[in-house]
């Protein structure tokens, strides 16, 4: 009989746990199983890890929002996939029944799991956290469709009305804000500034295509970019390196009359920002993002018209760690070694 | 020769000092010399008065930015008002040469001024911050224009898109408050909820048409509003009670996924809004106003033709204080014993 093999948080704080044979529960209404092929690691997962989203009702459980996976049975009223399908996997609600979560049982006991999880061979979702991969996509950069490219290039997209008449500062170099600097050279602005704390990650964005980046560890931020930009704040910036801290250092880069700040960070929970209300009267403004309000479909169905597109992709991908090594993935994040941390599943030879 | 009497700040923190025999300066490009009829008193005078801005580089200065008034003279260049014609006086630029401030010569010596002050019975002010008073509009509510009115009829009308579905909060009683309410009442909103520390100001609201009224310190505000709110909390909230600490209260008021805050108060220098990042995340969305973002000019037309818009105005208003009596004025306000305190200047017999 087959069963699951799941890297589980069984306590915060501690590395998550293999655990082997869990059995896989009967599909309800708009469940999907699926074999998992590769999956992402992002900041959300070790925030979750780490406990630092305050206290975790849920223990043990699944983890895991991104990633690419083959339909293997579906669930009753299920209209969206069929057996055999590539799909990406994500945490934004696409098409199809909206199922919930569902409880496994193992040999440690229950375990709970959201509505898509992703740190295991085979798993159950939501039909809605389902979304069919085009055939032009790979298999590993699919798995960014699933969070980070939606929200990075969403921000862009559907919150900044950006154009080549505009400067945009990009803080924080992952998976999100790389790829919201992938949308911000497709809209061809006329100033791009990245900002990150790693110089690996500055040498990427010059080579997708920032005009400038900057270290704030070694240079003054606001000096820096009204220097490259006629004594002139920026229009836009898209935040996503994780703080409040960085949140506030970013609404501090925009132009005072018109600058607009959109932020996907999550900080830790309890955690404020600190704004200055005469900022805001002034006409500074400063928004927050649900995954960038994108619909990951649309953004698939675009990247397949247009291959070249993808290019910069494969660069914000690390080589791929076995489930085994998950924990070491998450450290290697966390230490900003990697872009995006993906793990390929045991047992395929898909690529 | 025609001298100036008028209510000086020359330190802050201490009252005001009325000075007589300012010599009325030679009138520059784009300047106007008018005799005003009434002025108001609003909060930002109270702020600048008490230091609560922060270092006042400006002292000894003058003070006050809404009004009514006679043009008496006009400098060169000046093309939209002729003397003798009626004029509101307010900050927000309207039409004509945007002059700068000035500077007068006086018994205690120098005294700066802004483009606009109005605690004196003459005044030279820029040509912009002069708009026609229409006839149909008294000189004593004719002073809204200049300040309260724009501001919080312009944050309904231009900053929220409120509708008859909609739920709305006023918070903070005073003429910004005041006149975002009239406009909610306007705009036939479903549910409007003024929220106010003095039943006074209550009790106002619901004769201008506010459906419900709490008091923070005695109710729960969020409690009040999901039970008269079919279990939910508000749509829209405007904020003009003043403080880092109502904008907070404000935005916790507000719908978890698409409710909106607009606020107008100028807390003190210093002060932070402090923001729970997860909630903007959601969607709940933030935004200071610049005096509604409204054109004074199109609101005095507007009201000019609809005079029956303009019945509850003359309720915000306090009897006319002499301008001998202004730190009495100032001080009534704070202890918000008046909604908008009004100085009749000395030797006016207009009304
Ligand atoms: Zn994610
Ligand atoms: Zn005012």
């Amino acid at each position: 009989m087959m069963t699951i093999t799941a890297a589980v948080l069984t306590e915060c704080g501690k590395p998550l746990e293999i655990i082997e044979n869990i059995a896989i529960p009967e599909l309800g209404r708009g469940q999907v199983l699926v074999k998992i092929h590769y999956t992402g690691v992002c900041h959300s997962q070790l925030m979750e890890a780490t406990g630092a989203r305050g206290e975790d009702r849920y223990l043990p459980h699944m983890l895991g929002h991104e990633a690419t996976a083959t339909v293997v049975d579906i669930g009753p009223d299920v209209s969206t996939v069929l057996p055999g399908d590539k799909v990406v996997l994500g945490w934004l609600k696409g098409t199809g029944i909206d199922a919930g979560g569902c409880v496994y049982e193992s040999p440690i006991g229950k375990i709970n799991a959201g509505p898509v999880t992703t740190f295991s061979n085979y798993s159950v979702v939501s039909e809605n956290r389902c979304y069919s991969l085009p055939p032009q996509i790979g298999l590993q950069e699919g798995v960014l469709f699933g969070c980070a490219l939606p929200t990075g290039m969403g921000m862009v997209q559907n919150q900044l009305s950006l154009s080549s008449e505009h400067s945009v500062g990009i803080m924080g170099l992952g998976g999100i804000g790389m790829s919201a600097l992938i949308a911000a050279v497709n809209c061809g602005a006329r100033l791009i500034v990245a900002i990150d704390t790693n110089d690996d990650k500055l040498a990427l964005a010059r080579h997708i295509g920032a005009h400038i980046t900057l270290n704030p560890t070694s240079e003054s931020l606001a000096e820096s970019i009204q220097q490259a930009n006629q004594g002139e704040l920026l229009d836009f910036i898209v935040e996503a390196a994780g703080s409040c801290r960085t949140i506030e250092s970013a609404f501090s880069l925009i132009h005072r009359q018109h600058g607009k700040c959109v932020f996907a960070s999550h900080p830790k929970h309890g955690d404020k920002i600190h704004l200055d209300p005469f900022e805001l009267i002034c006409g500074k403004t400063i928004e927050g993002s649900w995954g960038g309000g994108a619909n990951p479909l649309t953004l698939l169905n675009q990247a397949a018209n247009n291959k070249q597109s993808l290019a910069p992709l494969r660069h914000l991908l690390s080589d791929a760690y076995p489930l085994s090594q998950i924990n070491q993935a998450l450290e290697d994040l966390a230490n900003q070694k990697v872009v995006r941390a993906i793990i390929k599943l045991d047992g395929n030879e898909d690529e």
